[in-house]
């Protein structure tokens, strides 16, 4: 660090005395490395590193001044770009359809929250948002539920992905865009990346093809939010599963999938000719 | 032209007279180099801008071999990520939600499908879509009624959009992701870019603002497709504006834009205040 570096933190230092808004400690040196560390990049640049980590709450009661919003708009934008690509060269003779699907399920908030969960980013986020540790907490117990991507049942914190995406952002603008260092560091992070094999249908539309092969009714009965949080599925009028959750979508997704589960043991899961010709 | 590429047409021409699936004559070396022309580029692999520029519908009655679809989802993304860095570097200190505004007005369909026109891309289209040249001569028309972006008061045929997207996904698979290569043809086709002084209102936003701010009851009041195409506005249960349409989005924003032309004459355009306090 240069004397003009000094001068600008020994600036801000004195600016925070005075709780001018927006002020806040800076990121220590030792935490900025330990991130480089986990991305295995050296940015030119520190203080991006700590833009990316720092969530708006971290200034309250004042107005945030950087925070991670602008290069997770950045970060969503590159990995768009370099997942596409990679899903449009691995795959040569698949459709637009299934290519956006492949690109969206790498990028979507879950399987993104859990690459920081997974690498230990979580760890360096700078926020004053009370309930955000709990909510951290809770889907790490969730993730060992549900080992991999478990398509719409769990509700991952955004800010988990968010930070991803920051991080990415920061690197893309460091190293003057350049699309194959975010590429190999999002390839190692995420590894290993969803492919058409591995891409799970989601509950709700697997639980509507199951019941229209089946000729069968769908219906969702909703709960009162907040205080009955529950959504229960009836099929042909009868009670077949139920789901809880704090958001009416993953407590549906939940439902569906219960719905599902126990459909397919009724029906004999591995006799999937049954499903085929129900008659 | 050399041989073995003359020896990959005569077979491919051999192959026609047997109606081979997917089989189509290929796009002629003059209209490669117009295209080339317009976008300043001139390809390695040449097959790209046939494909870039293939519609579905060339084959039929065939099954389509190689169309434009897939170069298309490439562009998409290489554009979003190139006018998201666009935004982001020429406005600091703008928030995610007016550079998310920006970057989508930039790339949506209207914009695209006029950077198309303009430089007259639709010729080099290859389709037997019976339908689309009136909607290209349609749209053509409505370019000159609304000189600038008409903030969904026009319907642009997608095509024309997913051409301009296609040619672009082409450039970055042949430069080996070279983003600066697209960035710098884009910003020339799409000259000049939106920014925030030129972002128009969308006219069902501007419509409920106004509406808000006036503390009047806003109604729309659809029509029966394709009977009737029509929406009409009630503000405050008094009929101020209609509009028709196709599709009933695009009359909607007619319907909002001739509602929001009246009630700003009503009031008195010039007169701002009067708008903001009503009273």
């Amino acid at each position: 660090m240069g004397a003009a570096d000094e001068e600008v933190m020994g600036k801000r230092e004195k600016r925070e005395e005075f709780n001018v808004i927006g002020t806040a400690p800076k990121m220590g040196e030792e935490e900025v490395r330990m991130v480089e560390e986990i991305l295995g990049y050296r940015f030119i640049n520190k203080d991006l590193v700590e833009e990316a980590l720092t969530h708006g709450s971290f200034y309250l009661p004042y107005k945030p001044a950087k925070s991670y919003e602008r290069l997770e708009f950045m970060g969503d934008a590159v990995l768009t770009c370099i997942v596409a690509r990679e899903v449009f060269s691995s795959y040569p003779d698949l459709s637009p359809g299934p290519l956006t699907r492949l690109r969206a399920a790498n990028v979507d908030t879950e399987k993104l929250a859990r690459v920081a969960v997974e690498h230990g980013l979580h760890r360096y986020l700078r926020h004053k948002a009370p309930q955000l540790e709990a909510q951290i907490q809770d889907f790490m117990q969730a993730m060992m539920e549900y080992p991999i991507h478990s398509n719409g049942l769990v509700d991952p914190p955004k800010v988990l992905a968010d930070i991803v995406e920051s991080l990415l952002g920061a690197v893309f603008l460091d190293t003057s865009s350049s699309l194959e260092t975010v590429c190999e560091i999002f390839r190692r992070l995420a590894a290993p990346l969803i492919n058409p094999e591995t891409l799970g249908k989601h509950p709700m539309s697997e639980l509507y093809e199951l019941c229209q092969k089946l000729k069968m009714d769908v219906t969702f009965l909703k709960g009162v939010w907040p205080e009955n949080p529950k959504i229960e599925v009836l099929v042909d009028g009868k009670l077949v599963g139920s789901g809880n959750g704090q958001k009416k979508e993953i407590a549906q997704n939940r439902a569906a999938k219960a719905a599902l589960d126990r459909l397919k043991e009724t029906l004999g899961d591995s006799d999937s000719t049954a499903l085929d010709h129900p008659d």
